[in-house]
């Protein structure tokens, strides 16, 4: 069997779920040997099933497994692997964890553990921005000194504006403040969840910018030389939560694309990034104007899309690069074909306020054909643990335009045979008959609106 | 919900197992009603689930139902269809169905009936090929009136020479003769046989070419305009059936893939070709020359490795055009991208002479994850007839490199449970074992010598 080499022997997986198989996949066809950690509750899911080594970490509990530290680290000494795949969520983003790694001469699978820290702070971030030239949202030049220096920032750039967490993150510890008298009101509470959440009580401010899309661009990068996988848009969110994205971004000028692109190679150079990441934008539709709001330093749960529009495995590039190989793509050899979307199907209810729906998964038939791909952790007749996120399956899928695919998108929704615990699958399912979907025509604010009005529609007619 | 439009508003589909279900996904996504016909052995198989409607046309003999003409034109009328697939093999290749079907009022969803018995039949196809420039074959131009004209062509072209039947196909009726004598042997054999089997006893002779590939370049046609999808490469058979397909060709200089899709092309509008097709040419590595040595008017087995590297979907387009639209792609929309490799999975035993293994499924567990696509008829727990073909399944990759689709093959091919009964997912293994398969260094002989020495090691380990 032929495969491409990596420096890379045997990789340990710190991770469940989807992401866990996706890895595996990946580790697989590069020849490289896979160690699952499992908490009690994953002993017998699809990782666990299809990795070469199991082990069990801890019990149920994600702080005392995937979360726990030191018990993947005693994992890793154990089981001789010689590097460490985080995934995402969990681990992915602790500087401490990505830091222990390397002291036990294990290759963690991200960026190192300063840059993990320097990124992963949104100031620092914001200030890494803007020394490489790329544009963010008006607003404090770091952490605000206090309230005095909060209302001062916030005149300067007029309300409304948002006071967000220096270390927070997944859309926690953010509030919005459309006038002088909230944002005195909101700072000093801000503060204090801040402290709680994060164990850092720094905040900044920042415009709101009301019509918004989130624009993302993918990144590779050795930590000499970096390119980019074109963007995604993810303007789709629940409690900033990511519910629908789709590569390309829809209706983003050729140039706005071009520059967004641009910056996010220029500002993972700039911090001589290693691995693969994404730079998160705003598009302010008004202004025609894009400004950085944060990286993540982590594989992203929707990188498949722009898998399936440039055809570039981002786990292989990931462990290749991580293994000691030069980035092996050159910016021109990545080329964009067609439009790709994916939906997340959770074990939640989405007529119930997306109440969790863990249990048995008695019934799951995934889709299939031409342009059809179906991301999951589980299979026919796995229990879903009530511990963890609630991500079933990524439903993902590709055609020539953006019309064929939201076609496909039904077919193969139709298809989806899951339960008998509901799934946002019917969410997604009516969420492809609305005319702003069809069209494109949204914000980062239009599912909430549109959840809203669909829960009182539900309402009146219960 | 969006979708191209189709002048198809009701499609019945005239064949069975994963091409109809590969059918039913195109027309679903088109909008398109569809009505499943089945013989009593498939009332519960997948398609007949996910069709619209299903209609039982006979008994389990494919000769009283899928064959059978007026079972199906009955079908037909009673379901108020608007067109009929007829996927590949069964009547997909029957002018005699193709002119039934029009004069019922309904669209044939292939080229019309004078155009199937033109390319259906050899001698025809190889003279439509020399109008268009095409280069064929060596040999007597048409059929051989006897004995003595047979052995003057034999001689002008020298030996080896093969025999084939006018009206034959799949590999069935031909003959290859090493000598004079051998010649005068097999051919009054050759033309029995020819009556016997296709009620015609005409055959012709052409050069037999030792170091051949199989290459085959799909085209699209909507009978003005024609356009190629690059081109497949089909060396591996056994018995004249095709058991590996890749596309592109390995090996081929773009030079002589320039020149075979342009002589698809133009033999395709020569005869104003309507609907997808495939010139099937043999590349003597030798003479680095190739022949054209035959046209399928339909559909083929491995039409998902062009989906794949082109990213059009060639039932979809199929559907569009006998719907009345013109082809919607333009020559340099169509672009190659990767390596694409199809395995057939069929029910028989690789290690007893492909022995039929029909039975219960108990286990179907399909692989996934990105590039990698599972066509097939059938679910876990489905059973699979003793009475039609063995094609269980198709397990198709895609990947940046051949080398990477290799590797991923080999992944998938792990990652996919299926039994109890044996399939040929344990050949394909072995083969991706073979030096030989890993540097593409093969012909259209490789296989059958591969398998007889393999035969004979089982044999003496046995």
């Amino acid at each position: 069997m032929t495969s491409q080499g990596s420096g890379i022997k045997k990789l340990l997986i710190a991770n469940r779920g989807e992401i866990a198989v996706r890895i595996i996949r990946a580790a697989r066809d590069l020849g490289i040997r896979t160690v699952q950690v499992v908490s009690e509750a994953d002993r017998e899911m699809l990782a666990a099933r299809m990795a070469d080594e199991v082990m069990v970490i801890g019990p149920v509990q994600a702080a005392k497994s995937y979360l726990d530290i030191d018990a993947v680290l005693k994992a890793v000494s154990e089981s001789g692997a010689d590097a460490v795949h985080p995934g995402y969520g969990f681990l992915s983003e602790s500087a401490e964890f990505a830091r222990r790694v390397s002291e036990l001469g294990v290759t963690f699978c991200g960026p190192d553990a300063a840059t993990i820290e320097r990124m992963g702070d949104k100031v620092n971030a914001r200030t890494a921005a803007i020394e490489a030239g790329v544009p963010v949202v008006p607003g404090s030049d770091g952490r605000v000194a206090g309230l005095d220096a909060a209302v001062e920032v916030a005149e300067r750039i007029g309300y409304p504006v948002m006071i967000k967490a220096a270390a927070g993150g997944g859309g926690r510890g953010i509030r919005i403040a459309n006038t002088r008298e909230e944002l005195i009101a909101a700072l000093p509470t801000a503060m204090n969840e801040a402290r709680a959440g994060f164990g850092d009580d720094g905040v900044y401010i920042e415009a709101f910018i009301r019509n918004a899309r989130h624009i993302e661009v993918q990144i590779l990068g050795d930590g000499t030389r970096a390119v980019h996988l074109f963007e995604r848009e993810c303007s789709l969110q629940r409690r900033r939560q990511k519910v629908w994205e789709e590569a390309p971004a829809v209706a983003l000028p050729d140039s706005v694309r071009a520059d967004l692109c641009a910056a996010a190679v220029r500002l993972a150079e700039g911090v001589s990034y290693r691995g693969a990441g994404t730079l998160e934008y705003l598009y302010d539709m008004d202004r025609e104007a894009f400004y950085f709001i944060e990286m993540n330093t982590r594989i992203q749960v929707e990188h498949p899309i722009t898998e399936m529009i440039t055809g570039v495995d981002l786990l292989r590039e990931m462990l290749l690069i991580m293994g000691g190989e030069p980035l092996s793509l050159k910016q021109e050899d990545i080329t964009a074909r067609g439009h790709a979307i994916e939906v997340r199907i959770n074990a939640e209810n989405p007529d119930k306020n997306f109440f969790p729906a863990p249990g048995v998964l008695e019934t799951l038939k995934v889709p299939g054909g031409p342009g059809v791909r179906f991301d999951t952790g589980v299979c026919e007749g796995d229990t879903i643990p009530p511990y963890y996120d609630s991500l079933l399956g990524k439903l993902i899928v590709w055609d020539r335009t953006r019309d064929a695919a939201l076609a496909k998108l039904a077919g193969a929704l139709g298809e989806l045979q899951i339960g008998p615990k509901p799934t946002t699958a019917s969410l997604h399912a009516a969420l492809l008959m609305a005319p702003d979907i069809i069209s494109g025509s949204v914000s980062t604010l239009w599912l909430e609106d549109w959840l809203a009005t669909r829960a009182e529609d539900i309402r009146k007619s219960a």
